[in-house]
């Protein structure tokens, strides 16, 4: 008996590691209508070659990724993929966010900590495009 | 004794199950240095106003999804953000692809899947930019 209760507990524990397991899996899962927004910003400096710019500029674009309603924060620079006629590889920086909602952008762009951005780095760039796409 | 052994069956099946369910875990999470190419894709239609070109442009570029070096997917138009000078909300749609690496995003170009969509639908666009980032 008592070797079947343990059994049973035994069983029941395994139960439990794969109930946890598999609701973490649902929560991995991405809800439908999340995400839905992406915004794409390119960058290019006024000094294109200065290192230290670049840094500069990345270090201010990093302190962004600090507010609440962003979803997935991604920066980058060119990557260095064949060099086509439509592939534009010329900007300095590049910030992709990705909200859930319209809203989340606004209290994103209306937000301290973005507008801070703005003031401290913006000496830094001499061209900005931003592309906000909403997903299909 | 056919009890216990059932039971024992019983309790490899859970474990089964719990390992199988932990695996997934470890599938969903991403290694590091993957998804470290972004590659964004802008187009804008002959005929901006045509709905049927529209649809039809995204039925090509949904046929993309199917190659493999894609770790994710995304297709979008412009979201109804703020126009501000900044943003560019002038095409009609948006192709977001994510690749471990350049070698991912070449074989995507070179990809059969790739080189019929540009056969069979790029007489609906006029213009496309295409911007590559490399994660930092």
């Amino acid at each position: 008996m008592k070797q079947t209760r343990r059994k049973f507990i035994a069983s029941a524990s395994l139960l439990a590691v794969a109930s946890a397991a598999s609701a973490n899996i649902f929560l991995e899962m991405e809800p439908i209508k999340k995400k839905q927004i992406s915004h794409h910003v390119f960058f290019w400096l006024k000094n294109p070659d200065s290192k230290e710019d670049l840094k500069k500029l990345v270090e201010g674009v990093q302190t962004l990724s600090k507010i609440e309603t962003i979803r997935e924060f991604h920066i980058g620079v060119p990557a260095s993929t064949e060099k086509r006629p439509v592939v534009d590889a010329s900007f300095s920086v590049s910030e992709l966010l990705f909200f859930d909602d319209v809203e989340g952008q606004n209290i994103y762009q209306e937000h301290p900590v973005h507008q801070k951005f703005v003031e401290n780095y913006s000496h830094l760039w001499e061209r900005v495009i931003v592309y906000d796409s909403k997903e299909i």
